[in-house]
């Protein structure tokens, strides 16, 4: 089936909204933060650890498993669910970012087909094209699919970004027009940097496309300060039609989240909490730390006093930093855990905050908390 | 309180003998299998999934835990069982193996006082005393501590090994002086080569001492064939009392715990499960497979049909060949999960074997698959 988004209340004083998804496996609550599986796995973690984490969808990489193992095996081996053995909604990215961003020598030529780069494995010349990414999504079998985009870098120059927008657009419509897996949806991603015309006008025509969700993208690519995000986000939510569910890509930081639900968003993901746990670093209430720091070396409290995951509840600062300090993998797991299930926890109050209609009040708390460093 | 051995049965062709082990954490069953938490974790697995295993004791190491994070650490934390959340009978060794394998350029004094050797991870000048050894693993609150000894090269000369079973003599003498744990058993360990006469002096006079339970070292050093592993397993058990439980260290592969097992011995430890698991290699019932081959990229079966472990029951040869074959850490995780589980329940099946006085029928059998190679 293609989710279907509702639309339960809209908080009274932004555009913050709560809602649920109906997906394929079962339904989800939103806003949401997903964990991301680049290479069919949450680095570390098995299927029932990061369910543990109350999380709704899990992401994967289309570019990272098109190239290994590739995705007629994950097809043969029954789709992604199957071989990974999630039960749970998956989303896939479209492989636009990681050609850009993973490329070989960061070379590629964009052209109109689509783009010639080469494996940041072996070097092997590859040409990945709105059509064969759909294509490999299909073949994975996700329950999320995303139209192929180009992510140009925040240097682009207005003109650049004009016609990577219009080309964007094409291979959306060339994307959509091959897409056939019937229980998989399809996003449309809006791009256009940070001006509000163009924007406008990925948005407003993306929408026509009619997709089953929308996507803004160009928000954390390469350079993007906080204030292009921002503004990213507001020149393009009001062209998003009210009952699809929206999706900032590749985002991320606490306050992002916070940022991005007060102006409409619904979902969110980023490698940042596994990225950062498997260098000991943690989120808390009262800021991030880094648990290479001596201090800890006796610390008897969980990394985070009252958090409810299975790092917290078992076990305390001072193992996990022996842990990572000796570059025992079980570290970067517990910490992954914990992080993971730090940025869910904060979707989860977010969600009674929107209900209670209180959502400026409990973000200014939180960031009060979270920027004190009082640790 | 101190282990005590229960000696249920002696199988009627050979020395096997059916056993349990009274531990500070419940009954533990014998022959028995005891996973390897080095640096207080089993690499990668948590407590949970070392247990799921069916683990009865977990082995940890005093040379590294000494190193890092410190035993003063691991006492203020309550000690090993709650630093690592394993609440499970636990046993460390005398970190006697670790001075002589790990230590910088392998150069090592051996003096009357101990060894002076350089630390393998700052190249900093280190003394390991008997003493040492038995106030670390005091602290770090194992229920088994094991004896100081030496740990000679199998290419050592005989006057060379007579004089270090002297000195090993002397030296587990000292560690039980100082040895004031009351509720931690203590080891001693038989050495002497694959000589029958240092064998039989290093037994009888460790035994005079009245250890809690009895080891047998030297077999897996450097360099020591199975022929020797074999000899000294036979001419230690003669001088070993039949109401404490004797352990080979650092062994093994299968069929070293079959043949340890027909030899009289009742506890086995190593690496081997975990190490080989990080590199794609697993054990099955027809011989060890390396999932990095090819073959398995599409094979839909588990790692091994009809394995109970949680490795088996959910995930696939393809998938899991995959997550190796990228570098993805849970490969590693689940097939330490297989091969661990696999030893066990290999000792499970000889348990069963003696309980039925068929242990040399079911020794033949499993061998004969084993060495099939008909994958």
């Amino acid at each position: 089936m293609k989710v279907k988004y509702n639309l339960l209340h809209k908080e009274k004083d932004t555009k913050a909204r709560l809602g649920t998804l109906e997906t394929n496996y079962g339904i989800v609550d939103t806003p949401m933060f997903m964990p991301v599986g680049t290479r069919a796995t949450v680095k570390g973690l098995n299927p029932e650890e990061v369910k543990a984490c109350g999380s709704g969808v899990c992401l994967a990489n289309t570019y990272h498993l098109w190239l290994r193992p590739g995705e007629d095996i994950v097809e043969y081996c029954g789709g992604l669910h199957k071989f990974m053995n999630y039960d749970g909604p998956i989303l896939t990215d479209s492989g636009g970012f990681q050609v850009f961003s993973l490329a070989k020598n960061k070379k590629k030529d964009i052209t109109e087909e689509g783009v010639h780069f080469k494996s940041h494995i072996d070097g092997k010349n590859l040409l990945l094209t709105p059509e064969k990414s759909i294509e490999i999504q299909n073949k994975l079998d996700s329950d999320i699919a995303m139209s192929f985009d180009e992510c140009p870098p925040a240097s682009a120059s207005y003109d650049y970004l004009k016609n990577s927008v219009l080309r964007t657009l094409r291979w959306a419509e060339r994307g959509k027009k091959v897409h056939s897996n019937p229980r998989q949806s399809l996003f449309g991603i809006v791009q256009g940097g940070a001006y509000e015309d163009l924007r406008k006008l990925s948005a407003e025509e993306t929408v026509k496309m009619d997709f089953d969700g929308y996507s803004i993208g160009g928000v954390a690519n390469d350079g993007e300060s906080k204030e292009d995000m921002y503004k990213a986000i507001d020149y393009s939510i009001p062209y998003l039609p009210e009952d699809k569910v929206r999706y900032l890509m590749g985002v991320g930081e606490p306050v992002d989240i916070l940022e991005g639900v007060e102006r409409g968003v619904d979902i969110f993901d980023c490698v940042l909490p596994t990225r950062i746990a498997r260098h000991g670093q943690v989120f808390t209430r009262h800021g991030k730390i880094n648990l290479n720091n001596a201090r800890f070396k006796m610390d008897l409290t969980p990394v985070e006093e009252g958090c409810d995951c299975y790092c917290c509840k078992n076990y305390s600062r001072a193992y996990v930093r022996h842990l990572i300090s000796v570059g025992e993998v079980l570290g970067g797991r517990l910490l992954s855990i914990h992080n993971i299930r730090f940025l869910i926890r904060l979707t989860e109050e977010i969600r009674e905050a929107i209900k209670e209609d209180k959502f400026l009040e409990y973000k200014e708390c939180f960031l009060k908390d979270y920027n004190s460093k009082n640790k």
